[in-house]
């Protein structure tokens, strides 16, 4: 299986969407369609943005599976930049083959390359596989994440 | 008491190192000087960066606090923007006077303005009176805040 990572294109912003929304916490709090016109704003401002961006895993030209990264430029830890995991989902179809480990390596690697010192990202406590599976990625769960949603 | 808030300026980078560094936590991990040149180089990255603010709360001029806020352009929630919170340090002459609770309160404020869906932040795990403090501020604690350091 050939693996390819990229930015992600606005063509591929319908398959994202629909994967955003095909999951057991996603479908609850996303929209259907790509035409969301706030889908397509962020999508914008992400993509004008050199501190974020949407990354596709593509095999076989099909995308298979999404995150973003945030780079944050930080004052503590003696001003570290940080990444930042975010959104990571692996479409139905592509499932049990390692796309998403290989999603989270490439992150790591391009987290280091960007200069970052620390790679971050919360997850729900509602998924304690995806949990594990970080941890298995190197994370240790040291911090409370903390939401505060507006209505 | 008047608090005020506003922007850092570089000549406040001084005592926000040493807020930084006069922590339990950040004794172990931060310099001791605001002449490092990897702070300076993150505080103009981060002065130059839209999406990313330093925020000192000043009493009678003195700076009494500091906070980063990050806004983060997001596909997931329909495509939220979200304020994240990092850094929050009370200096040690300004505690028990409720300043904290101040700069917390600004910031959803903050956020609220900036068009932002979601306030999210990370609260280390061995400070159970700052997960305490947040919780009181509105935040939950629904998510596994992970981290992975380089050497």
């Amino acid at each position: 299986m050939q693996i390819t990572f990229e930015r992600a294109s606005s063509e591929d912003l319908s398959i994202i969407v629909k994967m955003l929304s095909n999951d057991p916490l996603g479908s609850t709090r996303e929209g259907s369609s790509e035409n969301n016109k706030t889908y397509l704003s962020a999508f914008n401002h992400i993509e004008q943005d050199p501190n974020n961006e949407i990354i596709v895993a593509k095999v076989n030209n099909n995308v298979a599976g999404v995150l973003q990264l945030t780079y944050i430029p930080s004052l503590t830890y003696q001003g570290s930049w940080r990444a930042q995991i975010e959104g990571v989902r692996v479409s139905n179809e592509f499932r049990g083959q390692g796309i998403g480990g290989k999603m989270i390596s490439w992150s790591i690697e391009r987290a280091k390359q960007r200069g970052c010192k620390i790679v971050q990202l919360t997850s729900d406590k509602r998924r304690p596989d995806a949990i594990r599976f970080y941890q298995q990625h190197g994370f240790h769960s040291t911090h409370e994440g903390m939401k505060l949603h507006f209505d």
